[in-house]
């Protein structure tokens, strides 16, 4: 139901948040999060457009998150590569209709309202805070030797 | 949020049902769906595949909805042209997780779930008793004059 960019920004975002502490390379997330490198880098650069994520230079340089897991929802992250289309004008053109959605256009508004309702409600944080017998992006749930990228 | 296929094929399963009593040649739902009648022709075969519509032949030919618009609802149309996708396993391929989605997907996978139950609950019957001062698909609201076609 999402697009495939915002499922990769949101592996991308996801990261970032269970490996704090440093900056990611392009490659290490690449690695982890399962998305081509050249596709994961266009991500990237729209989550640093958005202001989600920071860029830093140099040695030891990479990606982190600008914000704090628990300040970031999931909508901002779709939003910044691939927004949600709410349907804000009749799809026909129909003139009479203008911003005064018929029945069928407004229950399909409606259904993507609850979506992005439902997206805003939910925070990287609670994604993290949320268990299940699986580990996001990880076969294994992480150890906790002080290096967070050496999981596997 | 919905394909644009999806889309079209609600207007047409919508134009069906506000205009019964005979069936409606390709041309016709074109004219009033504003859906190019190629594109159209090819979501009126997979509607009639799914067993939403019927092709009638001959002389006064074109399509009828096989069931009635209160046993008809969004969700139907939706996996006959363009079904939601849901997530049944990790998009990853992390063998680890398998069909135990972690918290980001199962997050993603809930929403779709919500969207999924929303649509199931809106029958086609729904969509056209709910008042707004937009008709579907119609500049103005259709005539009573027995030819549901010569609103305009």
């Amino acid at each position: 139901m999402i697009s495939q960019t915002a499922e990769y920004a949101l592996r991308a975002i996801v990261f970032l948040a269970m490996n704090p502490g440093r900056a990611h390379t392009t490659q290490e997330i690449a690695d982890t999060t399962k998305v081509p490198a050249a596709y994961l880098s266009k991500v990237l650069k729209s989550l640093v457009k958005a202001g989600l994520i920071q860029s830093q230079r140099g040695l030891g340089g990479g990606f982190v998150l600008s914000k704090s897991p628990d300040q970031l929802n999931i909508l901002e992250v779709l939003n910044a590569v691939d927004p949600i289309q709410r349907i804000r004008t009749c799809p026909l053109g129909l003139q009479g209709h203008g911003t005064v959605l018929c029945a069928l256009h407004k229950r399909l508004d409606d259904a993507t309202a609850l979506i992005e309702q439902s997206f805003a409600d939910s925070t990287i944080a609670d994604i993290l805070a949320r268990p299940t017998q699986s580990t996001p992006l990880y076969e294994r749930p992480p150890t906790k030797d002080g290096n967070p990228c050496a999981y596997e």
